[in-house]
């Protein structure tokens, strides 16, 4: 029964089932999404992704995953905004069938708000319950959801009855965006989502699990990149320009949750995560105490990591709060936090450029999403990737990256398994020395250095020595012989 | 007689001549200066510069222009932080006499006071006087002297006496830079820069003027660009994206000048500009009514400029507030302005990448200073550039920029005097069509279509089209024959 879900009389008279619920949505419009990860509304884009019924729609979403699989494999989508980590989304992207145009995170909120993207016709909400007063109790994620009720013509929402009514109480919703908070978790506004409900067209009842997250093991060569992290975060302790408590964000992924694995291991206590998504790994260690406070925008986890929150979620909502998107991307927010950003770059070129979004340049990965909201605001920006991919037929140190999210100025230290290269304060032609000596592998060192000195020599004198007929021709030769190493 | 200026009976023991002062610096010393354009002191970088007699200094200073001439063309420095406008400087960063670190302005103070260029031995600090409670009064800007005063061992300071005592009461130093401004001319602090007076090693006395600044007079292109910047903003205002009296920031340069000019014609009153530094033109705008409120962290002024200021300090400081360079360009502040940022790129790329910093990838110019701090947060972050360089020879509209600055995911909207292209919410082949299309000049855009073309093509669907072995082959050509038009 979802009687105690929906406990907002004036409302009762807009149940509808998800096909209803549907029909107020045309060809051609614009709708945003919830679903940061999780979060994700399960019924209605079903609907909208049933074959014929819905074409040119454009999607906005903070960070899709969930429900993205059938939506891109059915024509009603044409173009979508903005962070998405689901392969048949990529592949529609790639293969030119959809446009994708690709937004920092954190200003997302602010740019709908500006209309931007056009006057969104619907918003399609999942939450986990309505209060008496309207007041919406949100799921697993928060993300763009506050901007889309606000901005939207129209909204429809789904109440999942699969989200454990726990939940409620770990959203912070309202407040300045931009004034620093007094602390990790404070709190300034309320724990629901509001919404004028003249606006409400449709509520649907769905009991829809969230979808699994594939969480790769981490390997030796993660392992590797973590121990190096440590190393360089000791020394920032010992040299005492990071408090003992230091706050931290960090991204997704094996080498990620690698790193966070590392803190448990290093003695730590109290520490601080101001992020964009919580996943298994930093959940772990709120129960080890290695983190005491955290804030996210969304709780990225698999179906066991949510379960274990669940099992105990008392606990974990006293040390967890949930924030929109515009606040836990805010740069205001990072910057007052003073906080130790790690973020996985696909590559890194001499001088401490990074591609995070393009496959040899051409093809989107899933996005920038927040990196370079927390690399170009934090204390200290750390791109962390391993030395090598494919088999070492790519090295990821590279002359010239072919696509740049995040600029030499935005990065202080790249790390891979092999070591860390500190490139604050430095010149490029200091940079590309340290990170060829310390972070490239073993084999790709010396055509490193050969790019680097014939590029000075042909340069002569300059600041950034480059061969530009051939910057580019490691990419080249692996599109072309299938590896980066030379004959 | 000095006395006036030099009010504080406690530091009458400090005074010492520009020589002895110069004593307290040693070779291979980290020296913070004053200047931001203005304010930079004046007698004892001369002593620095002294043949022989210093070597291996690091010099930081929020962006020179003033006094580096000498100092650049002595051997005391090997290495200088931050931004510079100075030919002479300039030219020894890319012979490699000087190594040169490329950092956001908006961070730069932050990270001195994260001790990341290391200890700073003395700050230089020009000031206009030091009252009676031992507060100094600032010269003609800010920049990061809050922050040198802060963390330095030693201060030495300059009175010059050739600064007029009416620039007392226009700054405002300290309180929060991060929390955002009730309004443009909201004060938070005191007008006066505060110090450890144990640290104060020594005060010179000293009267010289402001280097002349050339303003180049604008031309038709400058004109033709800044009549597209108004007609964007004529759109934008039209459309209700842009409150009637909205914030602006402007770069430096001809053709910032020129758009600042077409304000002057477009009927706009009460516009209010939230900037790095405040050049003629926006004064000439401020005296007309055009903009009513202005932050800055400078005057940057020709001695024409300086003369009508101080002709009339009374009115322009009702209008004009100087603040640190931590706060003129800090994230927080720049995004709860909601402001038009206005910058000027060297080059852009098909698809919005924005290289400010390098010619030909290679050489730098001036650095990134604030330009990415602003079009980083702004609402709308608008790039102009003329659509050619070196008599046709040059396409600043380019396949590929060898050096970004600030990223497609940055830019909002090219300008150039053919037209702008509005790149919100676009992918990157829409990007690119409208890009070529609208703002590269007519010669251009075939060989542009061309490459855009092929590299699709070669490609077959993606995300962002690029033939790598060519991407960068307009500037090979240039560099090889002299232009970028194929034979």
């Amino acid at each position: 029964m979802y009687c105690e879900r929906m406990q907002c009389a004036a409302l009762e008279n807009r149940i509808l089932c998800a096909e209803e619920a549907a029909a107020f949505i045309k060809p051609g419009m614009i709708i945003g999404m919830s679903g940061f990860s999780t979060g994700a509304p399960k019924a209605i884009p079903l609907e909208l992704a049933k074959p014929g019924k819905f074409h040119d729609l454009t999607v906005i979403q903070g960070a899709g995953r969930g429900m993205l699989t059938e939506l891109a494999q059915s024509d009603a989508v044409s173009r979508y905004i903005a962070f998405q980590w689901c392969r048949e989304m990529r592949d529609m992207i790639n293969a030119g069938k959809i446009a994708f145009s690709d937004v920092h995170l954190g200003q997302l909120s602010d740019k709908l708000r500006a209309g931007v993207f056009g006057k969104v016709d619907c918003a399609v909400i999942a939450c986990s319950g309505i209060r008496e007063d309207g007041g919406i109790i949100p799921s697993l994620s928060l993300g763009i959801n506050d901007a889309l009720l606000e901005c939207a013509e129209k909204v429809l929402l789904e109440i999942n009855l699969a989200v454990p009514t726990a939940i409620t109480g770990i959203h912070d919703v309202g407040g300045s965006a931009l004034c620093p908070l007094g602390g990790i978790l404070e709190r300034r506004g309320e724990a629901v989502l509001r919404c004028d409900p003249e606006k409400i067209a449709g509520i649907v009842i769905t009991q829809a699990e969230e979808p699994e997250i594939d969480i790769r093991d981490t390997d030796a060569v993660c392992r590797g990149i973590a121990k190096q992290v440590r190393a360089l975060l000791d020394g920032e302790l010992a040299a005492k320009r990071l408090p003992a408590e230091f706050t931290l964000q960090a991204g997704v992924g094996g080498v990620a949750n690698a790193v966070l694995r590392e803190f448990s291991e290093g003695g730590h206590k109290n520490l601080k995560m101001f992020t964009e998504v919580l996943a298994d790994g930093a959940l772990g260690l709120i129960a080890a105490g290695v983190i005491s406070e955290a804030s996210t925008t969304a709780l990225d986890l698999s179906l066991k990591g949510l379960a274990a929150f669940f099992a105990n979620a008392a606990f974990y909502k006293e040390h967890i709060v949930l924030r929109p998107l515009g606040t836990s991307n805010s740069a205001s927010q990072i910057t007052a936090m003073g906080l130790v950003a790690i973020n996985t770059a696909l590559e890194a070129d001499i001088y401490g450029n990074i591609n995070s979004t393009h496959v040899l340049g051409v093809d989107m990965l899933n996005g920038i999403g927040g990196s370079n909201d927390f690399c170009r605001s934090a204390k200290l920006s750390v791109f962390i990737t391993p030395a090598t991919a494919k088999n070492g037929d790519i090295s990821c140190i590279v002359p010239m990256v072919p696509h740049v999210d995040s600029s030499e100025h935005d990065t202080d230290i790249i790390a891979t398994e092999y070591g860390y290269a500190d490139l604050r304060g430095k010149s490029p032609k200091e940079r590309a020395r340290a990170i060829i000596e310390n972070c490239a592998h073993p084999d790709y060192r010396a055509p490193l250095l050969d790019y680097f000195s014939s590029a000075s020599a042909l340069c002569g004198p300059c600041q950034t020595p480059h061969d530009l007929s051939k910057a580019l021709s490691w990419h080249s030769r692996f599109l072309k012989t299938g590896t980066m190493k030379q004959a």
